[in-house]
């Protein structure tokens, strides 16, 4: 049984490197070799990171699909529909995918799962999430039986890193995103990561596994790091904690059917929390359980290695159950619906810079409590230039008085800047 | 297909609580029920924290080996010569074992694991390292292709316990122990979680899976807690570290069948480094692998329910596994052997209290330097009664000269006590 590639960028190359080097001992220890039967690339004559033989190399997909010795099609393609029309095909062909494709998993994952049941293969992607941290696994195998109740991490890198570094080095946003871009922890087009999209695609893919049920990247509310400022890392810092990007899916475990809340946002977290400790471009995921309580899975959330060592843990047991003629199954419960951001209740951080005037300070506090938020802590400095900065730290409150609260104050002339709202994860 | 349970105690009885609160979920999710058929109980009268039926308990092995509909055996027994026996005689009668028993894994894993091979049915043991992490199944699937280069972590929650109290309300060892005995985190004989030995046993389990070898615990090379002091506490703090007892297993994962390194030790553990932040009872493991590079898995070390749920999880998996004819394949690879002392190379912190008078500072450091011992850092304060409290932070020597040294130190006249000796992690 042969192994087909899609695509030998920096995974796929990776890819080839761990199964060439490790051939030998991995022959070995599953009692069968796992060998390349062909590989799909755009360009053959391109110079690759690891050497590969030209007669693996095509530009076409039926050679690899139409090929009866491919038992398994390895998909490192990247977003895009010719990836999603490459899946449909393997799977049709009745071959079992492993994928990486996070962009397309978190669109398509029903689709796909039902393709892959009705040809009895697996659909793994491992590495489509938090790199090489054997989550999805574990939520698969591991957590199967348990009701699971939140899901909450750092699974996007490069915002984890410039956030590090701007509570480091004490940087801006600009400048530490300029340095994560020159050491390619950032790409040139950084809005996907910095946008919270990135990260809301891996959620989406997390809850679904977590919760057996279907959650589109559509349905995650998503906030962003594009509005966070030093004065809000110090903020962060001075009330003891950190701010990370936070990707969080939960839902009510003691009531079956229970609606889903997932969100991605800018938070404070506390430094007791252990989401606090994870620095760079580390991912990190929390997950709480009816009977196991809270577990954390940590480490590196991206590099070709890495992310090539997930899509070989797929490889293994892809072939594994080929080899049993069996596949893995899926938790899947009813419907999937989703909680609103009204009854979201957290402690939240606002901060803006507001014209330094006797008055003032009512002025704001009062939009406060006409939404009924209660404020817990507020810190005041000035700014020069007439300007005075204005920090509000809520009790528990609802997202939905925090948002009109907002809205309340963008009407007041003597705000000069809002910046972004901040939740507060203890 | 029924499950026997051997065994009612803390985690069986949870065991049974979650599969009756769960059961109709699991079925719903499995396709099957997950049935219990008979209980094996010493005293069938006692009251248990889940009300179970007369009807299933039972004082004779045989009931649960005898009976045809019974595929599964979930042994819960705790240490003993008869656990064992039961687990070779389900084996035999080609039944699954789940067990949580780690001191009989850590002493007689190969014979069972080759004893449920020739059955082949599955021998599963989540549960009897780590409590409720995930991590015997992230090293045996997620994993199985990686060469792992070293595992450490923190696998006794007891003594995770006492430090955390010692360091943060500054207490004595003896008091922390107490607490700990009062609220049922340590056992009124302590001696196995202090001295080291239950760590081992885990790590002998743990190191067994990850290199694919025969690690008894015997091999594990043990020093424990007892001689941890509140200076020593104080001491690591200064130097931005807390003290934690590590269980640690190494290899070099360059070398096809390198020698194996087992220890459990008391550390200083730099807070820069994740396992510093692991507090209470917790545990948590730190894995490097070639391909993956750093992962860190940490959650709940026991517990009735935490640990339950890693035993429903290995329950799930064996009957995916017997339904499908199939079972969980083993890492092996040739024989194992072992590091001795003298290779191993640290940084140590070694404290000692001395008599305060003229030359006696020089007299112990001379010593260091009889057996090349090079001192990175030295603080010394005054005890009173004419005792000078010293400790001395080597740079990175090797054990086997720190060991001369200690022996050189035990015969001087000047030295009051000698403290234990702590490794540094970075």
């Amino acid at each position: 049984m042969k192994i087909g590639l899609l695509g030998c960028g920096t995974v796929g190359s990776a890819l080839v490197s761990l199964l060439d080097q490790e051939g030998e001992r991995l022959a070995y220890l599953l009692g069968e070799p796992l060998e390349l039967g062909r590989i799909l690339v755009r360009d053959p004559e391109k110079e690759r990171s690891w050497p590969i033989p030209a007669s693996l190399l095509t530009t076409q997909l039926s050679d690899v699909i139409d090929d009866a010795e491919i038992g398994l099609v390895v998909e490192l393609l990247g977003p895009g529909e010719f990836a999603l029309a490459a899946i449909r095909a393997a799977l049709r062909a009745e071959k079992s995918v492993v994928t990486a494709n996070k962009e397309i998993l978190s669109t398509h994952f029903p689709e796909l799962e039902l393709a892959a049941e009705a040809a009895n293969r697996d659909i793994f992607f491992e590495a489509a999430v938090a790199g090489g941290i054997p989550l999805i696994r574990a939520l698969r195998v591991s957590l199967f039986g348990e009701r699971l109740s939140r899901i909450v991490g750092i699974v996007n890198g490069t915002t984890n890193y410039i956030l590090t570094k701007m509570q480091e080095e004490h940087l801006s946003l600009e400048v530490a995103l300029g340095e994560a871009q020159q050491l390619g922890y950032a790409e040139a087009d950084p809005s996907g990561d910095l946008s919270g999209r990135d990260a809301a695609s891996k959620l989406a893919i997390i809850a679904s596994i977590a919760f057996g049920s279907h959650v589109d990247v559509e349905d995650v509310k998503v906030d962003g790091i594009w509005g966070v400022t030093p004065s809000d890392v110090d903020f962060a810092a001075r009330s003891g904690g950190v701010i990370k990007l936070l990707a969080q899916a939960e839902r009510d475990a003691d009531i079956p059917d229970a609606p889903i809340r997932v969100e991605v946002f800018p938070a404070i977290v506390m430094s007791t929390h252990p989401l606090a400790s994870v620095r760079g471009s580390f991912n990190a995921v929390f997950v709480e359980g009816s009977a196991v309580g809270q577990l954390m899975f940590s480490g590196p959330g991206a590099g070709g290695l890495p992310t090539a060592s997930a899509v070989l843990a797929d490889v293994i047991d892809a072939v594994k159950n080929l080899r049993n003629s069996t596949r893995a199954p899926m938790r899947v419960t009813e419907g999937t619906h989703f909680v609103d951001d009204s009854t979201v209740e957290a402690v939240f951080a606002l901060s803006m810079e507001v014209v330094d005037a006797p008055g003032v300070l009512a002025q704001v506090s009062e939009v406060f409590g006409q939404h009924g938020v209660s404020i817990a802590r507020m810190e005041q400095d000035e700014l020069g230039a007439e300007l005075a900065h204005l920090v509000f730290l809520t009790h528990r409150t609802r997202l939905s008085a925090m948002k009109a609260t907002i809205a309340g104050l963008a009407g007041l002339d003597v705000i000069a800047r809002l910046h972004q709202i901040l939740r507060v994860l203890e």
